[in-house]
């Protein structure tokens, strides 16, 4: 009775992750080590992941504090946190129905920490106009994203919906796509050019579309995910034209927009430079743009909290995505309250401010040296190449496999980098993600790894990618 | 350029909750209290969820601490807090990637955690055997209810998928089958005697769906929401052969598995009814099994945690629903902890236990006594019947409207009993959702409101409803 027969495509060409396989064998080494294996390491470092924590980053106290205090409010009155906190915690605690974080909220976030989401946006964007009911809070951009994409294709249509996503790509959006069934038009980046969205590419794809599906979607990350790329603003208004042109909604996926890390680049928001290029563009592009507490600097990624601001959409639309964001109840009460502080950080003056600022420092300057350094290193490695990394939590350089070493991948039975990402697990218990995941351009080869790491962590990271590439570009020479 | 004409019907299929014309009021005079318009009431009394802290329920105060000492690991070295809450929180930060909360997990939830649940599931199901690889953890059991119906639907079916839904029903369920595209065949609990589920009423429901659609699922709700029915064992074994005889997946959502009152009332799993009745019917019915943080007593709902327990489905089905999990990334991890901490509390001798068990002993009581209350009130009340409450979070008494009530309410464009939850909100502050949100039975009218609440809150609940309930009859008589 099982009811294998009555699972649809859609369901089943969702592909395993790439990752999964080294995920297992981690599972498996980790079990080994607890038991005494012996192994040449003594501990996994997993860098496969954007997660800071996970590697070395510690969180910042601020953060922290005031959801404690939420948490357990008999905090608020001890004189132990500092004033601000006990402030911020208090009026947090104030916004939540019944004065606990463990009540339910609004379909779409509780209602004042919604709006000062949008003061954020406003004072980000030069002071273009945000307004609340745009924006939806969600358990991480990906599932506001799912919803999104899900008014978007059409499952009805004689011909399949098409939405255009770069090459490389963060795995988990091309798994949504099709998960609903959708077509992923590929548009490729040009490593070259410090992987750079070029508008050719665009047009290429659109038009490779044709008799296949039929678009109605760009998708992009800026700062990118793996690539590292910044985009300019003229980037993204030959973008946006070009959506306009082609009748396209715009997701913009921007939960990096705090890590930019290049001396030239800047973070400029999309909903920004479209208001700037004025009507009509500024009154017609139908633009999603999505942000998260995982991301940037603060790292929460294990608190879930994201949002959404879309622009310039019918009202009836809203109305179609504002129920399916009922359906899923409402995003994490923390993930919300850590998305709040994240945007509204302590302010000079603050009794909180000098640790913060201290912190935040901290961590900006680990990440301009882990930057600068895995370049170098991994750029001084023969067969290996890391274009600028400006912006992101990732590094992702192209690795020149020898025929050898492609020829055994094909003898195991796996796709070429995962075969050394495999090895490279095995051997030195350093955990990075293979290119083959994130819509590599065919023929090439790739690595990704977090760059947002303690400088211990990427010190060892390095020492243990130097020694194996060596190695391995011995043994398959 | 809008992308309204994309829109697929299933997304155009689902309908508005009937309590957001409630939820859009209540912000309105929300605002309005605080701007100082002057009402009858100084505040709202929001029973329209089941969401114990917003109704005055205070957190466990073990949960509280366990977490607050995760989130801010300083805590863990004060003496402040008791020697089993610091060695708890000690050893789930050994369990969190990088020692972090903030950390993703794996897409399951964090492995030492989910093999918690499966021994939390042995322990309640007199040892009958779960595996850690049928769980996973989510945010809320919602979440995976959807991920678990994405299997089962066939979008691409010439005949629609079918799913057995009860009639009152959980009105997310239905949004959530409704946005699949699937077909909700109704079949109704038995008012008259306790909204017992009958099999009758299934072979009915199922024939029903003849012509219509492809039934391939059962879904039950025990204890009842909004019924507040508890299952007897011999009810679950016929729908257990029901099902088995029909070929059905059987989704049992057991939320409110802690929340049991009636004295000859217990709750019993549908795993543990399912592998009592032994070969070959414990080897062959597929079960999906829900339960989650949000409910019961510790009503921790803003952390957002849940799991899915799968039995007796395919290897090649599991793959996908793994697939299906990924795209979500992790589920909150406070949201884990509170659920792990829910399924294991403080023992006789923990430091922590005295306060816990007089916390737990509170709200039992508390419970008790509410529901004894709600009954009693309602009851006394002309117009209105309660079955009596043996599980579940809520009331559901039925209101029989005076055809005046039911004229003007036609007159104004609002469903019945919504017409009558739109007046008492007016009129007394008092928020209950209306049953036309849940499929009543065509032609009846209930109203649902959370029994999980402080006293104050119900003795004021029930004074509010009984005098504006007794004008309204006059009114419209």
């Amino acid at each position: 009775m099982s009811v294998l027969q009555e699972i649809s495509s859609n369901v089943r060409n969702m592909k395993q992750l790439e990752y999964a396989i080294l995920a297992r064998r981690v599972n498996q080494i980790k079990e080994g080590l607890k038991q005494g294996v012996r192994k040449p390491y003594k501990e996994i470092i997993d860098v496969s992941w954007g997660d800071p924590h996970r590697a070395g980053v510690k969180p910042l106290s601020f953060v922290r504090q005031v959801v404690t205090a939420c948490i357990y409010p008999q905090l608020i009155n001890s004189n132990k946190l500092p004033a601000d906190v006990r402030q911020r915690a208090q009026r947090l605690l104030g916004e939540c129905a019944g004065g606990s974080v463990g009540s339910s909220t609004a379909t779409a976030g509780i209602p004042e920490l919604v709006h000062r989401v949008s003061d954020f946006i406003m004072r980000r964007d030069g002071g273009a106009p945000s307004h609340p009911e745009n924006i939806y809070m969600s358990s991480g951009a990906q599932w506001a994203l799912t919803n999104i994409l899900n008014v978007l294709v059409n499952r009805e249509a004689s011909t399949r919906t098409g939405v255009l996503t770069p090459g490389p790509c963060y795995s988990i959006t091309n798994l949504s796509i099709m998960e609903l069934g959708a077509v992923i038009v590929p548009y490729y980046l040009n490593e070259e050019q410090g992987w750079e969205l070029q508008v050719e590419e665009l047009h290429r794809a659109l038009e490779s579309a044709k008799g296949v599906c039929n678009p109605v979607a760009l998708y992009v990350i800026n700062p990118g995910n793996p690539s590292g790329h910044v985009q300019s603003r003229k980037s993204m208004q030959e973008v946006i034209r070009f959506v306009s042109e082609k009748r396209l909604f715009l997701l913009a996926d921007e939960v990096y927009q705090d890590c930019v890390y290049g001396e030239k680049s800047e973070f400029v928001s999309y909903k920004r430079a479209l208001m700037e290029m004025g009507p009509p563009l500024s009154d017609t592009v139908e633009l999603a743009s999505f942000h998260s507490a995982s991301k940037g600097l603060m790292g929460e990624c294990g608190l879930r909290g994201g949002y959404v601001e879309l622009v310039n959409l019918d009202r009836a639309v809203m109305k179609y995505i504002h129920n399916l964001f009922s359906k899923d109840s409402c995003a994490p009460v923390l993930g919300q309250l850590a998305l709040d502080l994240m945007l509204n950080p302590p302010q000079p003056g603050d009794p909180s401010y000098p640790l913060y600022n201290a912190e935040i420092q901290h961590i900006r300057s680990t990440l301009a040296r882990n930057v600068k350094r895995a370049c170098e290193v991994v750029n001084s490695l023969l067969g290996f190449y890391c274009q600028p990394v400006e912006g992101g939590a990732f590094a992702f350089p192209r690795v020149y496999l020898p025929p050898k070493a492609i020829q055994k991948a094909k003898e195991v039975g796996m796709k070429p980098d995962t075969f050394y990402c495999m090895r490279l697990l095995e051997e030195t218990g350093l955990l990075v993600s293979p290119g083959s995941e994130y819509r590599q351009k065919e023929g090439t080869y790739h690595i990704r790894f977090c760059i947002i790491t303690s400088e211990d962590i990427m010190e060892e990271l390095l020492k243990r990618l130097s020694s194996f590439h060596t190695q391995f570009m011995k043994d398959f020479s």
